[in-house]
C-alpha cells in the first residue's frame, strides 16, 4: 500500500520520482483532496492549516513530520506527543552558512568595517581587535554552536559553551550549565546565542542575565528572537554596557518599521537570512537528502534515528 | 665600544634598558647630536631625513636598518646595497591582523553585511555566499598570504597562490608563476593581492591582468597601493566585471577628498589600518622582540639571519 506524503515544502521533480520509486505518493497543499487529508502519513514541512486538520481528526494517519528548520517552536509539540507522531528537524543543515554569518558579525566590528563602510573621508580608525582578543561564550552547543566554535578555534579565540548540564563538548575550551552562569569567566567579550526557542529559553536574555557580563564588546543572536528581551538589550546598548549587537532574529519578523531596533549604528540587523548560500535557492534547499536518511527506517516500520526531536524538550 | 642605535620608531623604557645592557646606546631623531650621526650603526625604523644624511656621508658607520613594516619600498635599497648595509623588515609581525581583515572583507560581502548595515527597513537580501563557494587566488605566498590561506582552508575555500616561480607553498591547493597567469583556473571568484611593492609589481594589476578574470566577485588589495592601476579597477567595478572591491592600500594615502575612489557602494576603503589590533597601540608594537632576534648575531659580527631583505628583489 502506497504511503501519502504532503509536501508543504516544495520538492523537485527528481525528488518526487525518488519517493514514488519508494512507494511514497506526493500531494501538495494546492492539490490535496479533502478525502486525502486523513490518509497523509508524512508531512514534509509544516502547514498550520492542514496540520491542524490532521491533528484534530481522530482517524488521521499522520506519523512523521519533517521540518525545514532546526527550530521547531512553530509546531504543536504537545499534540504530536499525544498522537505519538515523530518529529524530525533540519538541525545541522544550515550550520555552515549560519556560523559564517556569525563570524562575519565578529570580524565586521572587530576589524572596523562598521566604521569604514560609511566613512567616506580619510580618518584612520584603529580601535580594532583580532579575534584572539575577544574571548567568546556560545549559548547552545549543538550543530550550529559547534560549527561556530570550530571556526573561532582557527582564529585562536577562547571559546566557552553553555548548555543544559554543562557537559563538555568537543571544540569548546570549557562548558558551563545554563543555571550556573555566575561561574562564567569574567574575561568574556562576546556572547553568541544559538539557543532553540523552548519554554525554558523564552525571554532568557533579560536585564539580569545581560548584567552578568559587566562589559561586553558584542552580543549576537542567531538562534530565536523570543529568547532575548529586546528592551533589555537596547538599554544595555544605550548605556554602553554592551558596545555592539548583531541580531539575525527578532521577537517580531518582519521588524515593524516603527521598531526602536532600527537606525542604531551599534546594532546590525540581518533579517533572518543567515541560512542563505549561493547554492541554496531557498530556505529548504538541501533538505531532501537529510530527509531521505530516515526514509528506509520509516518504510521498514522502525523508529526514526536521524535528527529526531525530543518533544518534551523542544529540540 | 658602545654601539649607537637611532630609534626612529619609538622604544619603551624597558626595551632601551635591554639594549643598554647589551652595550647599545639609543638616540632618537629629537635628541641625536649632529656629531653623532656618523656614529649611528643601527637605524630602528627609517627616517628619510636622517637616513639621507647617513647614506651620503662617506664616514657613516650605518650597518643595519630594521623597518617596522613588511614592505620596504620607501627605503633606498640601491644605496643600502652599495654601502653593504643589511636591511631587515617586519614581515610576519602583522600577518594575523592583516589576514583577519582580509577575511572580514570576504565575509562582509559574502554574508550580505554591505547591504544590511545600511538597510534600515525590512527587505530580505539572500544573494549570499559561503566561503567554500568562492575559490580564491592570493598573489603573494609569504607570511601574510600563508596566514590568509590557513584561515580560508578552515572555511573550505579552494586557495590558489601566485608567486615568482610557481613553487608550491604549504596551505595553498595549487600555485602558479606570476608570468603564467593564463594557467590560472577559471573558477576563481576572489583575487587577494598581498604583493610587495617592487619595480616588477608596479602597476601590475592593469586592464590586461584584471581582464584575465572574466567575472570576479571580489578584488582585495592588502599589499601596496602602487601595485594596482586604480583607473582600471574602477572601470571593472563600473562595468561589473568585478562586483566588489576592498582596498586597504591605495596609490595615494591619505586618499584625496576629490578622489573617484570615494562614495562607491561596491568599494570598501579601510585606510591602511589592517595592521591594527587591540593590544597594538601603534604600527610598531611587537616589533622589538622580532628585532632582538638579530641582536646577538649583530654583536657577534655575524651575518643577520631573521627577516633579511634581498636588496635586489626588494622583499
Amino acid at each position: 500500500m502506497s504511503h501519502l506524503l504532503l509536501a508543504v515544502t516544495p520538492l523537485k521533480n527528481q525528488d518526487i520520482q525518488v519517493l514514488n520509486d519508494a512507494d511514497i505518493t506526493v500531494v501538495t497543499p494546492d492539490n490535496v483532496q479533502p478525502e486525502q487529508i486523513n490518509e497523509i502519513e508524512i508531512s514534509y514541512g509544516w502547514s498550520s492549516e492542514i496540520g491542524t486538520k490532521m491533528l484534530t481528526s481522530p482517524t488521521s494517519k499522520l506519523k512523521w513530520v519533517q521540518t525545514m528548520s532546526a527550530g521547531v517552536d512553530y509546531v504543536p509539540l504537545q499534540q504530536l506527543s499525544e498522537r505519538q507522531i515523530t518529529l524530525t528537524n533540519a538541525s545541522g543543515l544550515k550550520s555552515v552558512p549560519i556560523a559564517q554569518s556569525v563570524l562575519s558579525y565578529m570580524l565586521h566590528f572587530a576589524r572596523g568595517l562598521n566604521i569604514y563602510q560609511d566613512r567616506q573621508y580619510w580618518e584612520e580608525y584603529t580601535d580594532q581587535y583580532t579575534l584572539a582578543e575577544l574571548p567568546t561564550v556560545i549559548f547552545g552547543t549543538g550543530h550550529i554552536g559547534q560549527q561556530i566554535a570550530e571556526y573561532l578555534q582557527s582564529f585562536g579565540t577562547t571559546v566557552y559553551g553553555v548548555n543544559t548540564t554543562g557537559r563538555p563538548v568537543i571544540g569548546f575550551d570549557q562548558t558551563f550549565a545554563i543555571n550556573k552562569l555566575t561561574e562564567l569567566p569574567d574575561d568574556i567579550q562576546v556572547v553568541i546565542n544559538v539557543l532553540p526557542s523552548t519554554p525554558e529559553t523564552e525571554a532568557f536574555f533579560d536585564d539580569a542575565v545581560l548584567a552578568q557580563f559587566k562589559q561586553l564588546y558584542l552580543f549576537i543572536n542567531a538562534g530565536r528572537g523570543t529568547t532575548v528581551v529586546e528592551s533589555a538589550l537596547l538599554t544595555a546598548l544605550d548605556n554602553q554596557s554592551i558596545r555592539y549587537a548583531a541580531l539575525d532574529v527578532t521577537a517580531q519578523e518582519p521588524i515593524p518599521s516603527d521598531s526602536p531596533l532600527w537606525h542604531r549604528p551599534n546594532l546590525l540587523l540581518t533579517q533572518h537570512t543567515t541560512w542563505a548560500a549561493h547554492n541554496a535557492v531557498g530556505r529548504s534547499s538541501n533538505l531532501f537528502p537529510l530527509f531521505m536518511r530516515n526514509v528506509p527506517g520509516y518504510l521498514a516500520n522502525q523508529p526514526l534515528t536521524f535528527n529526531v526531536v525530543d518533544l518534551s524538550r523542544g529540540y
